[in-house]
């Protein structure tokens, strides 16, 4: 159980390759709920954003992010950040239902938004959300961090878009999750918060879907969740998987859940498997099963030709940071555009609503 | 393209482990349509059962049949070798949609019959199958080769006996198949006969997901089938998927294809990842991808307490074979009992019936 859990302490570490000269492009972090925050935060830095200041009401979540990035000024307030004109971006890891709260109050503020996954948790969100975009200009991003931030996943889109493996017709995603329960603040339990599994780590799935296969928009076919071996967190979602059909026939599905065992050497065995009418592309993200301490990266490419193992951990590296902070500066849509970002938290929302209950 | 297609010589030898004498248990070969027939054959000469005769209307297959297996006497007729008294079971892999036909008039003839999967192909071939053993009292059992003849799919059942990973929540299934469209015969293209992709390599994964989660009944949650890439060929399934729910809450889901790349090392990379409540299992069935000539029988283990690898090939074996010779011979069912058989056979159908065409 000392093992560290999903997202508790998730913050890779790339190359820096700043896009932009120091004070260029100036950000702080709002909402330290979730630790995907340090992942966010580091990834902006290295592509040569200055992190200035903090908020978070809990001075004990403050003390070590401060810690953390030592040069980053604690503010007394959100408004205090909020009021900085230096500020241009705010990076955010609220509890996930009060995600597009923040979001909604930082593009009021004139700045832009990135905000952890899932970005909101119920269509009225997602509505005012995008109103709030139109009515701004301002942009809501989101850090679907199993894509965005992981080397083999980079990879494999630069694959597709080389026709590797000709035309997707499906993406299969595993994401099984250590639960580390006591590590857990309470809101993880609540689904009103976290927003269900499908929401939450099923964001990732979803957005992975409609960037490999090229999808604008999908229908939720079917989906399902349960409460396996749970039954001291009545509100959890220890399983959920869905079957979605894109609009140019491409499908996908996949699974997620809270059950990995205590005897993995990580915190799952995130899979994503990506079948083309000419090959397919196995990513096995963060280790090889069976091969201790073998680290992430891992990617095998099968097509008419052969089969081919990529090592790319520190290889690739991950450019959505710096496109990001170019987006912003630029008003360009080059990292991720608003539709995808949306398309994809609408899906998440969807596959949850409709969601068959197991147990 | 030279490589071996899915069934066309799969034929997996194993130990030679008799359960009887010679000459106690003898049976015959009717219709040898599909290359799985050798693969039966094999498996039931290894516990000891004597192959007298053979019947195809077909010379080429009869004198192809008669090479591998030399002592085999070819027949005039299937009426003879129905007639044959010293014959207790026919074993067949006739055009799928054909199967059912056969095994009535083998059972009516007092003779247990083992057929190549998909035992049958709709719903009123299982009631009169049903009905067939009832009256009769005889047995329609079925070769699901890649559960009975893997030998990590044998194993897998054993760790789960075990208790090696809790209750099993769901069994997720690959089950990719190369096409070697030149190679097979007119029958394979036509779905009247072959019965649609779900009902065809789909009748393996839902019998593995009975077997594995111990489910006696499930329903077809949801199910979809394509033709994405074969046009010149529009009654095939090149893809197809499936979520199905057990009665005891065990979930299945399979995707079922006819993608693998010419630069596979073999004929598809199936894999099997079962969860449960307290570990979960992986199998690379027949291959690891990335390491040609890594052959077949990986399975991975993981717990509480660790993650093990396992390489059972030869180490494991076949022991579905000598049940079900016992099984004939002392009217038990410790092989798979004729409940299961048929089981897997009516969700494949309605899978098969209730699919969604995507494309």
């Amino acid at each position: 159980m000392a093992k560290e859990s999903e997202g508790m302490n998730y913050a890779p570490k790339g190359k820096p390759n700043p896009v932009v000269k120091p004070g260029e492009f100036t950000f702080a972090a709002i909402a330290l709920d979730h630790g995907h925050i340090y992942g966010m935060c580091n990834g902006l830095i290295e592509a040569g954003a200055v992190l200035k200041s903090v908020f978070d009401p809990d001075p004990k979540k403050v003390e070590r992010f401060c810690k953390t990035f030592p040069s980053v000024i604690p503010a007394r307030s959100e408004e205090e950040i909020l009021a900085d004109p230096e500020v241009k971006l705010v990076a955010g890891a609220a509890i996930t239902s009060e995600r597009c709260a923040l979001g909604l109050r930082v593009m009021s503020a004139g700045k832009d938004y990135f905000t952890d996954k899932a970005p909101l948790t119920t269509l009225v969100q997602l509505e005012a959300a995008k109103a709030k975009v139109k009515e701004t200009g301002k942009k809501y991003l989101c850090y679907y961090s199993e894509r965005i931030h992981v080397e083999s996943a980079v990879f494999a889109g630069q694959l597709i878009e080389e026709g590797a493996i000709g035309r997707v017709i499906q993406v299969l995603g595993t994401g099984p999750h250590r639960l580390g329960a006591a590590g857990r603040p309470d809101w993880f339990f609540k689904k009103e918060k976290y927003g269900g599994i499908l929401c939450d780590i099923g964001s990732h799935q979803i957005e992975q879907f409609l960037f490999y296969a090229g999808v604008r928009d999908a229908k939720v076919a079917y989906s399902q969740i349960a409460n396996y071996n749970h039954p001291q967190y009545p509100e959890l979602d220890d399983f959920g998987d869905a079957t979605l059909v894109g609009d140019n026939g491409a499908t996908h599905y996949f699974r997620v859940d809270w059950f990995t065992p205590d005897g993995l050497q990580n915190w799952g065995d995130g899979r994503s498997l990506i079948l083309g009418t000419e090959g397919f592309i196995e990513q096995r993200k963060y280790m090889q099963l069976g091969q201790k301490g073998s680290g992430g990266g891992h990617l095998y490419l099968a097509n008419g030709k052969e089969e081919t193992y990529y090592h790319v951990e520190g290889k690739v590296g991950y450019p959505y940071f710096g496109q990001l902070v170019l987006d912003c500066l630029n008003r360009t849509e080059n990292a991720m555009t608003q539709e995808h970002c949306f398309k994809a938290a609408e899906l998440c929302v969807k596959a949850q609503i409709q969601a068959v209950k197991l147990q």
